[in-house]
């Protein structure tokens, strides 16, 4: 019997995943993607903020130009994610406001916002009251601001959703296994095995399993991505959706910690997220949900009165430097497509671009030239 | 077609309706037991608590004498219900132990002590050292513990399946539909109408359908229980099995808020319970969680690494004086069993002697005298 045989085998159908495999069947290329539940990992437990000036990283500033070229090409991958897919991905420009819960925490948005003013971004400073008039739920404590007005949001679930149906739109064949091996040929990808025990032929691998790309068989130790899970818990909270009690992204800084609230049109609120090393752990902690509660409610009192729909965990693919892994690796026919630690909802037009660009034989975008799988020195085992 | 027919109906499968019905059963009545949603209620959300002494309020007195007998009956209640079950009910006589977790709260436990003491009930003050050497989970700052060695625990949701097929061996019939209507003729009962539309005759009709006991059609305003919803939220969270947090049910006084947490067998722990009157709303309020994980923190910290699986609410059925109504009603043939408010765990096994010993002819134990349903005046409507 003949082995089934296409283009390129996408692993994972997280956004990173699913852009991709989108992407590369709009180039011509027949693509298989495996996961055994697409969009159901980090895309899932994501708050979809895709924000590169609040975020910004002291040492980071290789990052924020990337994330800032994403961002920018967030408006129209959006329009065409929509129109392949006849599904809604709530891109909404409303900006981002960062507040201070107390006088620590007032020093430090000063400082951060010194060093955002000398990147050139575009971000302003505001008084307790300035941002109260900008967000009346705020906690009359709050003691400062930062708006930055382009720092927006997506709904994530909305966008694995729609990824999966302008895949389809596209031929993208999504098969709910494991890929269990990657199968090489002359020192080339030449198929992957499944965990069903078939196989695939294929010219390409796409190696974007998120927190698990650092372990896939058949693949060159050296070759592996250096990722590791960063578990992320998050809340989502429901009140009345005619009566929003935030009407933009907020971030507080509470006591050194930081809190997102991030509202969505139909009244519900993301609150997150924890930052925690803990392996392999998708349990939801007692005090991982008090301390987001606490901090939210700090600088959000409202909050309190909100229903608590969802508590869930997801992990973040760290890698060594914060940034992505994307383009050709050592392996020739597999392309990484990981590593995207906090960044993935924001970085997955780019990214998805930079894949279809390897698939195709092009160069990868130049914004993420410095981000290849290569940039780390292989460790000896 | 003749219509169904039996000799008692029990509105309401909670705790009190179940073994009401098992025990009328066993007096060899003909019992049909109506409830969509058998045990989901008020006795799912429960925390299975038997603590007459620690949960001893001011003015309470006659309701006490009642608690501790029906205390007094539980060990041979949990022996029966296994027995005709099969099943376990993981009645523990563990014990609870009630701390104090700051100066202002170790005044008023030194008080409670002393109005404990006062009644002659069996309970020992332990110095903060003293009560952590009990448990050796609690805070350090906790300041003082009241021990009552008679305060035990049962497993609701398992006494609510327990129920049910001790029930099922004596050939009660559970019907999974709502009772609409009371149907009366000649000024007594004489059968129930169903949400399904058809009717039971019946000779005696129970209503133990717990806060929603008050809106029965057919029966006279006058005789209807004046109960009342009293919302509470309850977590529940799991540990490892093999090194439980807590050994004993801990009821903590966090600057005059009461929380208690109880442990089970399996290594989970529940903790609760908030106190509302937000009508029949069952929602599950991010204040509320953030409270009970607060104060529960507070005095055993090792609360914030387990794992919280579950957030639910309940509502108490609320009456005007906090004890229930139990025995005939103004209408002949129908027996009241509701307004258990947040004893309805600790009341079944005398409710349901009552209920049995009421449909058979006889009287009603003595500890329930004084909660005949005819206490109340009738409010002119």
């Amino acid at each position: 019997m003949e082995r089934p045989r296409c283009d390129v085998v996408v692993v994972g159908g997280g956004v990173i995943g699913l852009a991709s495999a989108w992407r590369a069947a709009r180039e011509g290329l027949a693509v298989v993607l495996v996961d055994p539940e697409p969009g159901r990992g980090a895309s899932w437990a994501a708050a979809g903020m895709l924000a590169p000036v609040t975020e910004v990283h002291y040492g980071e500033e290789a990052l924020l130009a990337l994330n800032l070229a994403s961002a920018r090409s967030w408006p129209g991958f959006a329009a065409e994610v929509e129109e392949e897919s006849g599904l809604p991905v709530s891109y909404r420009r409303t900006g981002t406001l960062l507040v201070a819960a107390d006088e620590g925490d007032r020093a430090w948005a000063a400082e951060l916002h010194r060093f955002q003013a000398g990147l050139g971004l575009e971000v302003e400073w505001l008084t307790g009251r300035e941002a109260r008039a900008l967000e009346p739920a705020l906690a009359p404590g709050v003691r400062a601001g930062l708006w930055a007005p382009g720092d927006h949001q997506v709904h994530n679930r909305e966008l694995v959703g729609a990824l999966l149906a302008a895949g389809r739109a596209r031929e993208v064949v999504h098969l709910p296994l494991r890929v269990s091996s990657v199968e090489t040929s002359g020192g080339a990808v030449s198929g992957v095995g499944l965990g069903d025990g078939t196989t695939i032929d294929c010219g390409a691998v796409v190696l974007a399993a998120g927190c698990r790309s650092g372990e896939l068989a058949g693949v060159p130790a050296g070759v592996l991505p250096p990722v590791r899970p960063v578990k992320g818990q998050i809340l989502r909270l429901r009140g009345p959706a005619d009566r929003p009690l935030l009407s933009r992204t907020v971030r507080g800084v509470v006591q050194g910690q930081s809190v997102y609230l991030v509202p969505r049109a139909d009244g519900s609120l993301v609150i997150g997220a924890t930052v925690e090393e803990a392996g392999f752990d998708l349990t939801v902690t007692a005090g991982a949900v008090y301390g987001l509660l606490r901090d939210a409610q700090r600088v959000v009192p409202g909050v309190s009165e909100l229903v608590l729909e969802e508590s869930l965990a997801g992990l973040r693919p760290g890698s060594p430097d914060n940034g992505p892994l994307v383009g050709p690796s050592g392996l020739p026919g597999l392309v990484l497509a990981t590593g995207h630690y906090r960044n993935g909802i924001l970085l997955t037009p780019l990214t998805a671009e930079a894949v279809a660009a390897t698939l195709a034989g092009r160069e990868v975008p130049g914004e993420l030239a410095g981000f290849g799988p290569d940039r780390f020195p292989v460790l000896a085992c």
